[in-house]
């Protein structure tokens, strides 16, 4: 194993591609984001190429955007996370599994239950995307006329948490005894029931599963307002994150590593991924033409919708050539909106301009050619912007393909990522350890 | 095709085998309810010999029993339904996945969007198990102090139903264009609006998933009690009965398709399938041999234990030589609490003999050849007393290998059983018709 720092590699695959206009790419497939055979093809080349995990986003509601932006959209069918990532699991040897699940709008013990079973299932590839879901229309989905407040939703999050986590330590490890000839099948001094009573939360257990493989699947979190960041350094493994700029970049990682610290957690023991769109081409110039073509095929509505979601606020109403206006503060997700407020102050862009970055990919790029992307994943890695990254896709197959043959050659010849999976499971390859029971800490 | 009436098989697979002495039996896998290698080898068998489906029960609480019966139970440790047919959707190809879902303890938002999943996964082949859960232990893992009443649970379940179905509807067939040269992706004006607001449930959609594949998942149901029957009638496509003798067993069938009758419902569309545990052996001896050896592996504890739990009233403390006294009334399930007082009745049976017969199997059984099995379901089968069963396997694997090898053929050879899957889907298996779609109905 090579001793210089490793490269940890997600891949945001729901939707396969966040562009809008990906799914009309010369040579896409238009059905990607919901054929399971395109994605199960999708799945076993992210493992070929030895990525750590197949990350999948979720909404709990049909996007809330107007329908002349929704009928474009590739997303608005796609597949729920534990059936899709179950079916991976059967079709996939090594690459981490990682389903979002909300904690405002689910029941702790079928999270818990869901996580433990595929775990069980993957022979110790899952882990939880913690949310709070910020799309407003979900509530409505789930018998509440409002969206729960911000930080209340945060405050939910940390206890439900601690309830998962409990849940999943009911069985201590090896508890399944199965003694047949004294018909003794677990052993329960070694069962434990959590009994858990808060301020969102009541709770009884014990979860009728046995522990996962990996103890606690790996926690994984993206939030990076004020209780997102702190909810990440008190408990996530793998960090989202969504800075666009090294600089930003640099500044969140040392917060959050910093709140570790003084936590008493091992900077170490989180993996800071920042979402990265990459387009490859022979030559820069080919790389960004082949993303200018893609942009190209986003159309007006679809970004200005885009831009309204993301803000929280109906922007279409404005005028396209003019700058954005003051935009109310909003219960949506702070992250993104931080972001577009921050682009359009810096930059001075129209509200056609911000609709077309927004509606095609605003974030962190890296177009170029494999050698210009690996010094970049390079430059970030070794100046402490990042662990690693989520790698977006551009468009399906093809995107993807050559990343895989293309991009991690070059980043194994570096010595920056793996050649073989370390270990066999997905807290293994991201190097964390196991959790303790906590039945079992004195 | 045969002009016979034919068998629709079951397999009733959670837990892999019901009886507690199961995983006790020479030469079982004491972990087959719990290794998912078993599970899909368990599985592919089921499919070789073309059973509709392979279904899960469901628990939402480790079972509440005292915990010397608990310690010796194999189901202590089971796998999620979605998480686990999900897999064995990529590794089967034509046998229904029916997944159990509580209508108590969920949201229809969910259940709607994993069994469309699960449906579009598998191609078609995802069954909803509708159930209310009568286990009071798993209220506490879901925030409430008590129960709900059991009227209470089937007017909820009713509504549950209602808002799944219709969510399934929101897109139409057909909705998704995928136009690349326009860019739009699916037409808006077959997208629908749900907005229910009940007694029970506010949930507005539409659900963010294509319709599934069979239009509706197919719709199962095993209550018998009096709302239980009802809802069959209403609602149910395949009946899980519970009668252990053949006289019940045409009382109920009658019962329920005159009730479908009644509503205007063709009494083809609903297959009702009674619970049958069947050991095959080379003579009647041999079989009854094999079972004795079974039941001789469960445990006094246990059969107690599974007794309090089915009549919902601890009865460890009474004389196990003596009778069962009255028994109060309670909020556990209806259907096998019933069956038990009339077996104490009918037979005069001790509490220690009570005990021993539901601690292995008290339910309807074909003990005996592969000819005297199928007698035996033949004559079910013609005399209106089933559409089929759903089996139970003695233990695991040579309790299904033997009925897939033996039992299966005899059955075939008669004309009464398929020799190979009609259709694609699970529906067109049991030969149920495609629901429309609500938002088209005139």
């Amino acid at each position: 194993m090579s001793s210089t720092r490793q490269l940890r590699l997600g891949a945001f695959m729901r939707p396969v591609s966040i562009h809008t206009g990906a799914w009309r790419y010369p040579g896409a497939w238009p059905d990607a984001n919901f054929n399971v055979q395109h994605i199960k093809r999708l799945a076993q080349t992210l493992e070929r190429g030895r990525f750590d995990a197949f990350f999948m986003a979720d909404h709990l509601a049909v996007l809330n955007m107007p329908v002349d932006a929704l009928k474009r959209s590739h997303t608005v069918t796609s597949f729920e996370p534990f059936t899709l990532l179950s079916y991976l699991a059967a079709v996939t040897e090594h690459i981490g599994l990682v389903a979002t699940a909300s904690t405002t709008f689910d029941e702790p013990y079928h999270v818990a239950r869901r996580f433990a079973s595929l775990d069980h299932l993957s022979n110790g590839r899952a882990g939880w995307n913690i949310v709070t879901t910020a799309n407003p229309d979900a509530a409505l989905n789930f018998g509440k006329s409002t969206q729960m407040d911000h930080g209340e939703r945060y405050v939910r999050a940390r206890e439900f948490y601690d309830v998962v986590t409990g849940l999943w330590d009911s069985f201590e490890d090896g508890a399944i005894i199965r003694d047949v000839e004294s018909g003794i099948f677990f052993d329960p001094a070694r069962l434990h029931v959590l009994d858990h009573h808060g301020a969102h939360l009541d709770v009884r257990g014990p979860l009728n599963i046995a522990r996962p493989i990996q103890g606690w699947p790996v926690v994984v979190q993206a939030g990076s307002s004020e209780p997102g960041r702190q909810l990440a350094a008190e408990t996530a493994e793998v960090v989202f994150a969504a800075e666009a700029d090294i600089g930003a970049a640099r500044r969140f990682y040392a917060d959050v590593k910093g709140r570790m610290t003084v936590l008493g957690r091992d900077p170490d023991h989180l993996k800071i991924l920042p979402a990265a769109f990459v387009v490859v081409g022979d030559s820069i110039g080919d790389a960004q033409a082949m993303r200018d073509r893609l942009d190209s095929r986003v159309h007006y509505d679809s970004g200005i919708a885009t831009l309204s979601s993301t803000l929280g606020h109906d922007v279409s109403g404005f005028d396209p050539d003019g700058l954005l206006p003051e935009i109310p503060e909003t219960n949506a997700s702070k992250s993104g909106r931080a972001r577009i407020l921050e682009l359009a102050r810096s930059r001075q862009l129209t509200i056609r301009q911000l609709a077309a970055k927004v509606g095609s990919y605003a974030g962190l790029a890296f177009v170029g050619t494999p050698v210009t992307i690996a010094d970049q994943m390079e430059e970030w890695l070794m100046t402490d912007a990042s662990d690693g990254f989520n790698i977006m896709f551009p468009f399906l197959p093809a995107g993807l393909d050559v990343f895989v043959d293309r991009v991690i050659p070059e980043l194994q010849r570096r010595g920056l990522f793996r050649r073989e999976y370390e270990g066999r499971t997905l807290r293994e390859n991201l190097g964390l350890p196991r959790p303790p029971n906590r039945f079992l800490e004195s």
